[in-house]
């Protein structure tokens, strides 16, 4: 066996169906050698930072480990952005890249010249900051053994991208049979959960803020159970939301800078918050955490202790522990005081599902919250969503309501264009589920060369573009504190006539100019569609936080005295910057 | 003045006029600062990779630094293909990337956190492996100078890209007044040129590589002139090509795996080769190194001293120098057997220009050398023509003749989709000159969202599609070692029909299935135009150097008795693998 079949040969054995791929001469024999497999398929697309996304967006359905292959230099470095995307969100995504010949490479020639062999290019110092392991092979032996250890480490703790990069000379080599697998090792300790008793025991008015930790360490049905049946009021983060069903009736919503102000201001108002698995970035406790969960302890549980040093002993408790070792049904019964739930119930009427765009009513436009409420409707209980970045980010999971869904995004990278390659994606590995996607016009553009994709595998998704002509999140930035220049965003920014250039690749457009438009026809339409949604361009997110505020003071402002009554318990109200 | 105007105000004082850029929440204060300062312009891309390949490409037409703007996480990560390119090529180009706040970043809170910020990405430690120098920013004082600092790396000595990250923070401080710039220290070390005379001394059969470091140090006219007086015969690397006239009586052609045989047997037979700032990579000297230059002694003048270490001393005799202190009319009269001279007079008879597609004529295809060949003799004599990478690359390569033409690719990075942005680069910058670029159909797609750019603008250009439905050179390849197994470059490769999707886009399309089409019309159109040019898919690159063979004997092979003939000072010759 040679080393690029070893390579097939592994990934096969790792369940892995189909890789994600452009070819290159650096990466041509672990191609061919997928080519010859007879269970390995492979899908290649137009330009590889689609196919990292994609490839990243596998885990995110179903817990299999995306593939890409990519051949060395442009190959490589144009995987970056979408390795980043499954870093930050703790995904494992399982990255190989053709390297040349090791007798041609700078190393071998013993002086740091920039480049010796073609497209010879350092792609593992340049992804060591965004990938857990990356390393480049130097004989075949080493192939077996970072195989392995590469594989397992993505797949374990907090999870994460990896990269093995394969100079020409190892996938040739002749590598003999292959070693036997051996699974991640696994601490199999118990948490004692008498911590977190005692984090609750004194407190009337606790919350849980479900992280997408829970999720990716596989305990999500385990929380959710504990949850119901605690009556503990919860509320997520959007990467956490699609690990539960939204209908339950103690959850509370989504926090954060575009969360839900039911959530946010029960975050100001409780007195206890457990934290599981979620980093509490800052778009969660915005720029402003020294005025997050003010009037309550915060307890956070999380896998990777780097995450916990962030925290002040004398402000946050913390357990650095794997979710899966919690035994949350052997957590002692959490003291609620009636009126906390009234309170929350109370919140969640208010807002939950309620409170969106002011500025469609104001000036009588099409609504993107509406556009995704029917969407939500039209759709499949079980359908994959998957929502891009910016402003149709905002409005997509503000908006769409969880119940046997897949919603998500790539969170913490968040780059224009994720959305359509990670419905690809999703095409290809759950071809018998509804796929919807949603993107920008602006976004639209950064993948737009994957049409072909979509239409030379006809993959039926359904792309909605929501289009309002400019990018909005900027927009309303640039309203805020440069008095309305749209410099980037209106002057110099433009778009294309999108109905032109989806018909031009041969695929269904729809257009929607109102809510009567958005139609069962365009679902009931097998086959791949985009569906432009015209917005005017300067629609609003709402609410959002402004700068230096606490993440329950978003814009637009309500008024003081319904401000004061959700701030019922904050022992500080109305927060200054 | 802000941090950002500061930016602003640098760039216009170092003669920017346009920044290719797209914007985004991190660099905001940036691209607005540029927006209102008066004599500056910015374009934006729809993707930051075709920015940056832009920005590439200004240096390469008439020396200046070409600058991109890129927001935090993703769109900085965008541009690293296209700094890539910059780097191996030893262009100038400079690269300002938008950072999260420094109270927000995973430094402030003293953790090794993946992520802090939204979109915190280490972009600086990415990029360090492709950039001479990339630093962030701690306040203003240090950006005014870093700035100085990172420019002045970017133009000195061995020239490349640099990187400044800079936080919001630091694009709103105010910063004070702008210090004075000062251009960066020259050593004025005139190089002895005994050294060189004693190199040529005693032999017959000299030769000169004309490498790109003699355009990139400046004195490009120097050497010419020096070469048409001192009558040396010379043979030039690609990237040197575009810095003389081909019609000088003694250039003998391009070296190369792709290369001309008249320079590729000169390299072989001559007893004395001077190679001026080129560094023999190995689509030089093919991965058979020991087999070149193999009659002959080498000197390398290089202005890197690490790309001299790369030769052992008892091989190539190094001179370590920046060619603008080289006074290369001191030099002594070189000594030029007459026989040589014939000799080579003879070899660029039989193939310079001539040595073209044998397949086409065996197959009454379409050939695309006598395409470009025919372009050539259409457009202006000073026109910008842009190659991309692949069989494309070749092509043109292979058969442009250089009059006053600036004709570029990115050599050692060589990304799919580089000649069109940078073409576009070219319009904006110079919009009084004729602009042609050449792609492939696998090429075409990797930037095919800039076509919007291209339109916006209304950008006059002639963008060619060598069209042979697939990777051409890799399927090439795959004919020689993989049974002409066709994976992923016939099998499971497509692309879209390009006629509809250029005119959906609103411009021009041209189609070319024979000569005949290739019409002065074309070029008499203003106004952007794509132009399809229909070739048989298995379109071969020739000649072309087979694995492991010396760069005189390439496929389609010579006859045996043409090869002793053009091999008569060879000390070995049909040197076997």
């Amino acid at each position: 066996m040679t080393g690029a079949e070893y390579i097939a040969e592994f990934l096969h054995q790792r369940g892995v169906q189909n890789v994600f791929l452009i070819t290159g001469g650096a990466c041509a024999f672990i191609v061919d050698a997928i080519h010859r497999h007879k269970d390995l398929k492979y899908t290649c697309f137009q330009h590889e930072q689609a196919c990292a996304m994609a490839a990243d967006s596998i885990y995110r359905i179903d817990k299999n480990v995306g593939v890409t292959v990519a051949t060395s230099g442009p190959g490589a470095t144009n995987l970056i952005t979408g390795i980043a995307c499954s870093y930050f969100d703790s995904i494992p995504s399982f990255h190989i890249t053709g390297q040349v010949n090791q007798t041609e490479a700078a190393n071998f020639l013993g002086a740091q010249v920039r480049q010796a062999g073609f497209q010879e290019t350092n792609i593992v110092d340049m992804v060591k900051p965004i990938t857990k392991y990356a390393v480049q092979i130097k004989n075949g032996n080493e192939l077996k053994k970072e195989l392995i250890k590469a594989w397992n480490l993505a797949i374990s703790d907090r999870k994460g991208p990896v990269l093995l990069d394969i100079p020409m000379n190892v996938q040739k080599e002749e590598v003999g049979d292959i070693i036997e697998y051996y699974p991640p090792e696994e601490e199999n300790s118990v948490i004692n959960i008498d911590q977190i008793n005692a984090f609750f025991k004194d407190g009337k008015r606790p919350l849980v803020l479900f992280g997408a930790g829970v999720g990716l360490a596989g305990v999500a049905k385990n929380v959710e159970k504990w949850l119901i049946e605690s009556k503990i009021p919860f509320v997520t983060s959007w990467n956490g939301c699609t690990y539960f069903n939204h209908n339950i009736d103690n959850f509370y919503g989504k926090l954060g800078v575009y969360g839900d102000r039911s959530a946010n201001f029960l975050i100001q108002n409780c007195d206890r918050l457990l934290v599981l698995g979620s980093r509490l970035d800052n778009r969660q406790r915005s720029g402003s955490i020294k005025n997050f969960a003010i009037s309550g302890k915060v307890m956070v549980i999380d896998v990777d202790i780097e995450e916990l040093k962030k925290y002040k002993k004398e402000e946050y408790e913390t357990i650095n522990a794997n979710l899966k070792h919690i035994p949350f049904e052997k957590i002692s019964p959490v003291n609620i005081e009636n009126e906390w739930k009234d309170f929350a119930d109370d919140l969640k009427k208010q807002y939950f599902g309620k409170d969106l765009s002011l500025f469609s009513v104001a000036n009588n436009t099409l609504s993107p919250y509406k556009v995704v409420q029917k969407i939500n409707k039209l759709i499949k209980d079980d359908a994959i969503v998957v929502a891009d970045d910016g402003a149709n980010l905002c409005w997509v999971f503000k908006a769409f309501h969880v119940t046997n869904h897949i919603l998500y995004t790539a969170g913490g990278n968040s780059p224009m264009g994720y959305s359509f390659p990670a419905s690809i994606g999703a095409a290809l590995h759950a071809p018998e589920r509804q796929i919807i996607a949603f993107t920008g016009d602006g976004s639209m553009q950064m993948n737009i060369q994957e049409l072909q994709t979509m239409r030379y595998h006809n993959l039926n998704i359904k792309l909605f573009i929501l289009n309002n002509d400019g990018y909005g999140i900027i927009k309303q930035f640039q309203d805020l504190y440069f008095e309305s220049r749209y410099a980037a965003t209106g002057y110099g920014y433009s778009c294309p006539d999108f109905k032109k250039i989806v018909e031009a690749y041969d695929i269904k457009y729809f257009n929607i100019n109102s809510l009567e438009d958005v139609t069962k026809e365009i679902f009931d339409y097998q086959g791949p569609a985009v569906i432009n949604v015209n917005l005017h361009q300067n629609t609003l997110i709402e609410p959002k936080l402004e700068l230096g505020k606490p993440i329950h003071d978003q814009y637009p402002y309500i008024s003081g005295d319904e401000f004061e009554k959700n701030s019922k318990y904050c022992k500080n109200t109305r927060l200054k910057d």
